[in-house]
């Protein structure tokens, strides 16, 4: 790696993006003025359209429309994100609703083989997701297995039911690679389930081709759905009729408007809907996923893909060359091995000293990147929106509130907020 | 009773609508121009205020401003309305989703008397909380013991684990007496919980005071959430902290934001919040439950009980008078028997027909009813925006559809779909 000795100036950046292909998407969102939104593994931002299309709900579709298509149409367009064909997905309930659904039914699949004892994931995998596990494994006398990520593949055994895993770690934003892990899951006899939070719209998911088992996903991060926008979930075809999810809904129902007292699950991923649609925060999730859908005749996610590369890659050469004596990279420096963010652990004090240089960040830059507990400070780079300069800028921001030492008084009011 | 034998003058129902305390309520509501709906025990009507709500949420608050209270604050204000203390009530997923976690913990909270055998409920039951309880009969060996309303207390005894009914039925309005059923099931030894989805908000539910076990309802019926708003979920204090429900989330969790690898139910209702909440949907439903709250000052529940009483009453005395060669009133006559809505049967022809004069009900009067199969027209009257000249009117334009004859070409387009 050359990173550390490679001088880049702003004007490069600003040649970057001048030459960026995807750069006029960037006006399908209402980005805050002055501000450089590193956070968007977090929470999306604002899609230009979705005021108006609330509006419009309201005034048009209030009385029921959109209650039975939605979850489907917006699912399908995400299956075109994540390498899934059209009628395999559907968009319901939360992610941790939908991560229930698909332990459960993975879960059934296996019951019959006694040697099948532990669900297996990373010891930093999403702790939401680690709590759903943990109560499936108590109910079903199962154990859960956690092991660090470098681990896991060892750790697949004749024992594993099933690997619970998401593609990228989100807190050092490691990509694993997909295709190995499914295939070392089916050698042992486990079934692969993948989180897909900080992979669809943010990396290349080819949940067919690399015949994963079970997906699910959030639709408020890449995806830009907003606060709390519904979830999604997938089935492998071999599976999607096998057995029914435990939560049966009526929306599930075969024949849903027939009022059956007695439960018929409907054909396909549709038994994975429940109850019904919350319809306005599934209309603000269609808009953000259609900005993602507005890179296809630009490349697709091949191209977001190589733009967010690029970026991280960028933030990486500037800030080892600019801050490289505070800050260690966490994040993986191979393309293949990085998801769309970078994590920076401090060198030089505590976690709360990485805590208080975001804050600081926010604060004196209006740059907006995130804390994980214990020490990493995290930064998300969405391709759809953020700029080659962004990235320089944002560098510029980190240094310039190490050399001030700002955040020292960020510490202090965090202290001061805790004792 | 003299109500067929009373002649009703709209003239009459102008003076009432007139001299009604709550008929200023109205205006908080964007109802259709030129409708009348009695459709509001299906879906509430769309409240004014949400239009701007949702705006603001999307230009101040999309970044996590509300996620951690609106669940909280939105159930205490649902709290208030059905006889639940603060910090009671959450608002979170579907009503099938609570209604599965509800379930779950009463089945653990009996798992250890193995004579408690079976799930009872109403043959006549929402058919979607059938199917909730269909799946969790059969993953523990239960039996659901559906009966016939006028079974229903004689049909619990020693082997009844958990009885499941809701206090309004969907299908023909009867109103349940909630102590007293509540009263029988623990004289049983089995627990009660309550569907509220046609009870919050139209007519008074004294939860705490009825001494129930579990609630759940509905959003978007007479609390006005608009279409797929979330539901809501209430314990009993005695039961809350017993165990933890099975859809560990991480807002369920004690802390949170410590983002600790295992998973601890928070204390009280909290530990009933799973994922992410829908921070759009959450917002609408907060301002259809403030509409319900604006009759606070006026009387509150009670005034809106007495006035739905009313409006029914004269529904009913109304049609008895015009229509009552051709329909048969199935919701009871006893005001202390009757919820908020009015179901007739068609007596001279097939449940087709009943579909048919709803639909020209629709299409030549903007009459809002809805169908219910196999033979029931059924008609929601919602005291918060319905007015007594409104029923008037109604029963007007249903005599109309019947003199006319308007429905058999309905008939004519049903068969012709179906053929």
């Amino acid at each position: 790696m050359t990173a550390a000795t490679t001088t880049i100036a702003r004007s490069d950046c600003i040649a970057l993006d001048a030459s960026d292909k995807l750069a006029p998407l960037r006006d399908l969102f209402s980005l805050p003025p002055n501000q450089i939104y590193l956070d968007g593994n977090s929470l999306g931002v604002l899609p230009t359209a979705t005021a108006g299309r609330l509006q419009a709900v309201i005034a048009d579709d209030w009385n029921r429309a959109g209650w039975m298509d939605l979850p489907n149409r917006i699912g399908d367009k995400i299956g075109s994100l994540i390498g899934a064909s059209p009628g395999q997905v559907v968009v319901a309930d939360s992610t941790s609703i939908n991560l229930y659904k698909v332990l459960s039914v993975a879960l059934a699949l296996q019951r019959a083989d006694a040697t099948k004892t532990t669900i297996l994931s990373d010891a930093s995998m999403f702790p939401s997701d680690l709590y759903v596990a943990e109560g499936l494994a108590k109910t079903w006398n199962l154990e859960l297995q956690l092991v660090p990520t470098s681990d896991l593949l060892t750790a697949i055994g004749p024992h594993t039911a099933i690997v619970l895993l998401t593609p990228v770690s989100y807190r050092t934003g490691e990509l694993l690679d997909m295709h190995q892990f499914t295939s070392v899951a089916h050698g042992a006899g486990a079934l692969m389930v993948w989180d897909l939070a900080h992979s669809a719209g943010a990396h290349v998911v080819d949940l067919l081709g690399c015949n994963a088992d079970f997906a699910i996903g959030c639709g408020y991060k890449y995806l830009n759905g907003g606060p709390g926008a519904p979830s999604f979930v997938w089935a492998h075809p071999r599976h999607v009729n096998a057995v029914s999810q435990p939560l049966q809904g009526w929306l599930g129902h075969d024949t849903p408007f027939a009022f059956e007292s007695s439960y018929t699950p409907a054909r396909g991923i549709q038994r994975y809907v429940a109850g019904t649609p919350p319809v306005l925060s599934l209309a603000a999730l269609e808009c953000g996923v259609d900005t993602v859908l507005a890179a296809a005749p630009l490349g697709g996610m091949l191209a977001l893909r190589q733009k967010s590369l690029a970026l991280t890659r960028l933030f990486i050469d500037c800030i080892t060359e600019r801050c490289g004596d505070a800050f260690e990279v966490v994040t993986p420096i191979e393309d293949a091995r990085r998801g769309s963010q970078v994590s920076l652990r401090f060198r030089r004090g505590s976690g709360q000293d990485a805590y208080a240089i975001i804050q600081a960040l926010i604060a004196e830059h209006s740059v907006v990147g995130d804390f994980r507990a214990p020490d990493l400070a995290r930064f998300g780079f969405t391709p759809l929106y953020t700029r080659f300069v962004d990235v320089f800028d944002a560098v510029h921001a980190i240094a310039s509130v190490l050399e001030t030492r700002a955040y020292e008084a960020q510490v202090y009011q965090v202290r001061a907020k805790v004792t």
